[in-house]
């Protein structure tokens, strides 16, 4: 391309994002407007699209798989990328579960009653629009696409480039469902381009985006954390803790530590390093890391680990900071709650810590000393989940600590406003 | 200055803003697990220390008054540095305001059990550090500083640099109240330096401070929100509006606009625009503009409004959109409640806005439609305030809608944490 052509895409690129954006605004108010009812029909309506659309779905995924072919990426890329009939379905399902949930907009979430007479009320409301930036896994899309629309807020969808053609058909569903309850179909709109500048315009919006959730890697939010001028609902990974205190039960802390770690190596509440009690590590730690290795976990450890149980290969500073979403688990000795507190507080990302004792002051302290979104006593890090929590469907479990904390679902996804109902008061 | 000395000039303050966001976050854990009565404590005995430092507060402000003479500043920026006995107990007495309410942190939002057992809780915590940047008014020091502390947050205050001996000597006061209640003095640091480049610095420790609070005109506030890489809660200006319905009661749409513009005209809820309704406007606005033509208040409208008031001067696009902390308004004739509606969310700031009617239909139509922190029905925007909404001292109104809108106390500075408790659970 000659400079004036990259010029020109970029103009473009910038206009396109700029009308997309205002798009999104001019539909957020209707959709904020909407009752319960017509929103829980256009959910219903597009679980209906993406039933009957299935081939033309799976037909989209084959030349976005096809083109990963070409591109030799990796296995695990192109398992996130696929879809199957089942995972269709599981869209599909997933949208009705969503429009079975209680409405989280015009909650009157605080009342009371002024000795002046005003009443005032808060009430929960829509963000406004919300921009969503994530990779190649086509049921982000619906997913992600669902959440916003229940909580009434219009949305921007940028997806993976590997995936646009799915995320295409997907987003079409969606829109469809919007139509058929007569709300405005841009209540939901995927970017069209894969050109990566395009990112960055929609990170400029800040008059037209109220709020952009990032979900991916570590590269990628921090890009958009670095770039964003609207603010940012961070999913950083999890680097998350067991401690096995010297009051633990053996038995339950070989399950929990076996559980945190090793039932799903990938997801962010997976358990990367296991601190374990001066007092109890050299009884409790060689259980421990048998159950691991039999597991085929690799087990990295401090020297005091090492010298514990020699299967223990050593660990260096960098393992204390690394998401390994593999099975490979770090080990660290040390000397009780208040040590296993700075740890955690410092080499973590505020994400799910646990802790396991049967004393309950030491449990207490735990708690509230470590500074994570979520925090567990005698649980498996692996509950760290909305739908685990009760909260239904999520968009991924915040690591910040403005505004949403933890499982972010449709109920996060709102603000709030002051109604103040009066008789003519005026201030004195 | 040479280059050089500029460079080591700038590593300095970097280097110092540094250190200040490193003392602060080793300060905000012990803050952070601080109970009630010892942060209650550390305010009363900054509030007397307060007292007792009455005339040394006094002297240092004598020498900032000093400077702003040498500079001419305005009479109204020297009023707002200017402190005297009234003041000073003023702030003291905020103190002990805000050592009286109740604890915001470790509150049980929420609170459940899952079908395994699991007992989930939501707990409000502290944000951790909070850096406020503000304008040379020296009680915001003491009000800023008290809030964070009851909010078990460090604080970072900036204040302007003509406030700087003001500012210090009540700082000290707070860290002497800390320091009697065994709390790390650090939960409270002035900035020292009057270069603006600590600003800056200050904007990008976003590893260290958790939440930026500006506090100030447009300009300060829009370079904050620009420059930082840490979440800011925005506080924009107040360009609040009253809507006078066609089922307006007159005498109360009179009294609520005398009162929402004039009572005080400097205040960010202070009403700036007027729009009413055509069906009335003939009728009613002659005596609206009485009320205020008679209060010395300029009115500027449209074209409408001049026809029907020849007091009415005429008003460009800029005035739909100034914040004039003035005796001017805006005055604009309206189609009913849906053009109405428009106005506001077009040129207003989502700040406070009010509809004058007798049509309780209309008014639901006007509360849910209009996009604003606060929106009131029959009383005056200027109710607009922490302290009328009965939640005590505040550092400004929110017009962002990300963690806090309307009014900002020590409440809306606090996150929340998910506890779970468990009997060993692992995920299946």
């Amino acid at each position: 391309m000659t400079a004036a052509t990259v010029l020109k895409s970029e103009n473009t690129i910038a206009a396109e994002m700029r009308r997309v954006a205002q798009a999104a605004k001019a539909a957020s108010r209707p959709l904020a407007l909407a009752d319960a009812e017509t929103k829980s029909q256009a959910l219903r309506a597009a679980a209906a699209a993406i039933r009957a659309q299935e081939k033309a779905i799976l037909e989209a995924n084959g030349k976005d798989m096809a083109a990963a072919e070409d591109r030799s990426l990796t296995a695990a890329f192109k398992d996130r990328l696929k879809l199957t009939p089942d995972r269709v379905e599981a869209m599909a399902a997933g949208l009705e579960d969503v429009a079975d949930r209680p409405d989280p907009i015009g909650r009157v979430q605080d009342e009371w009653m002024r000795p002046n007479g005003l009443k005032i009320s808060r009430v929960s409301v829509p963000l406004g629009v919300i921009g969503i930036i994530y990779e190649s896994r086509p049921n982000v899309t619906a997913d992600a696409g669902g959440l916003c629309l229940k909580s009434g807020n219009a949305a921007i969808l940028r997806g993976g480039s590997d995936s646009l053609h799915s995320s295409r058909a997907i987003a079409e569903c969606l829109r469809e469902g919007l139509r058929q309850a007569a709300l405005p179909e841009d209540g939901v709109q995927l970017v069209q381009t894969r050109d990566r500048a395009a990112v960055g315009e929609m990170l400029r919006q800040h008059d037209l985006i109220d709020i952009i959730v990032p979900r991916g890697g570590r590269s990628l939010i921090e890009r958009v954390m670095q770039d964003s001028t609207i603010p940012v609902i961070a999913h950083l990974e999890g680097i998350c803790h067991v401690y096995v205190d010297g009051a633990a039960d053996p038995k339950m802390a070989r399950d929990i530590v076996l559980n945190a770690k090793m039932r799903r190596t990938g997801i962010c509440g997976a358990a990367e390093t296991v601190l374990i009690d001066r007092s109890q590590a050299e009884k409790q730690l060689p259980a421990i890391v048998d159950d691991l290795v039999q597991a085929a976990c690799e087990v990295r450890g401090d020297a005091e680990a090492q010298e514990i149980d020699n299967r223990v290969v050593p660990a260096t500073d960098a393992d204390w900071e690394t998401e390994y979403l593999d099975a490979i688990i770090s080990v660290r000795v040390v000397d009780g709650v208040t040590e296993a507190i700075e740890h955690v507080n410092r080499h973590g990302t505020n994400h799910t810590d646990t802790i396991v004792t049967n004393d309950v002051e030491t449990a207490e302290t735990f708690l509230s000393g470590v500074d994570s979104g979520i925090v567990m006593h005698n649980a498996s890090t692996q509950f760290a989940d909305g739908g685990e929590f009760g909260m239904g469907a999520e968009i991924g479990i915040s690591t910040g600590k403005l505004h949403a904390r933890g499982p972010v679902g449709a109920d996060q996804l709102t603000s709030y406003k002051y109604v103040v109902r009066g008789g003519g008061q005026t201030r004195p």
